[in-house]
């Protein structure tokens, strides 16, 4: 059991990634977690709503820190700088857990059920980004458009953040994938 | 009963939205509607997974012709053109029927778990975007940068389509919300 995560939802968190990875998500009980994290059932339900949140526990941080990025970004920036400054932040968070994030989006890509949920949590962080986006005074459509191109950008750089050879840095990505959505325009 | 739709599957169409309108979604059922539509509960479901796919029934038909009409562009257009050449076909297919357009889209705004079936709806219009681009030859990640744009453009430009007073035509309405696009980029 991982000393890194000392605390008993980190426990839980890298006991259920490990039996997602042995046996497959489907096959893996919220039960099986608490036993191998050595917690109770109800230590377990506690922390998670259900198994499939052990996969989303940072989500709600992770827009979090978005919606923060973008308030305190210049205030000359536009309203797409001002969003990416947001997907920038969220890949720090990325960053400082990469095995975890390469592992997590494996076992995402194997499940319909977490695709959808996946594709819910994106939907939130491009709400979360348009109103952080209004709040600077920035104008519809561009708000909304803004927001929907940031999490595009986010979605595609994550995808070569996570597969590319040379690992380059999520930041990197984001510029890479920015530069390549303004050529198409 | 609208004679406008005097087949089985237009009359329960007609019947569900009627009752949606009237009792709102939740509280409707199957068999309401059935009954309603004048047709048996096992005709319902012969046409029918359950009642949410009521209002998504012409999903499908529109992936598909979004798929058609980017693979039938020109060969010439760039990725982003040749994707909002699909979104504008898809718009033909809403133009058929607005006043419908209009009421679903007023249900499922209504409704959380119509909201997540929608932006299912809409990944898989990304979906097969992305393919048609790049069995145009697009290259990645140009066909699915394009095409989580082309989708961006759908979901604002039809937010504009069904609120403007002046009720412009949804083709407008894309051509609006590109220029905005490539305004912010």
């Amino acid at each position: 059991m991982g000393r890194w995560m000392p605390d008993a939802q980190g426990r839980m968190i890298r006991a259920a990634m490990e039996l997602f990875a042995e046996r497959g998500f489907e096959q893996t009980t919220a039960v099986d977690i608490a036993e191998r994290a050595g917690v109770t059932e109800r230590t377990f339900f506690r922390h998670f709503a259900d198994k499939r949140e052990v996969l989303f526990d940072g989500s709600a941080t992770m827009v979090h820190t978005v919606h923060e990025a973008i308030l305190a970004a210049p205030g000359d920036l536009s309203p797409l700088e001002a969003a990416l400054t947001g997907i920038v932040a969220a890949g720090d968070l990325l960053e400082e857990r990469r095995d975890h994030a390469v592992r997590r989006s494996r076992i995402i890509a194997a499940n319909p059920s977490l695709q959808e949920r996946e594709l819910l949590k994106l939907a939130a962080m491009v709400d979360t980004t348009a109103e952080a986006l209004r709040k600077r005074g920035a104008p519809e459509p561009a708000a909304d458009l803004a927001a929907h191109s940031a999490v595009t950008v986010f979605h595609v750089a994550f995808a070569s953040w996570i597969s590319e050879q040379a690992q380059p840095s999520f930041a990197e990505c984001v510029a890479q994938t920015t530069a390549a959505l303004r050529k198409l325009m």
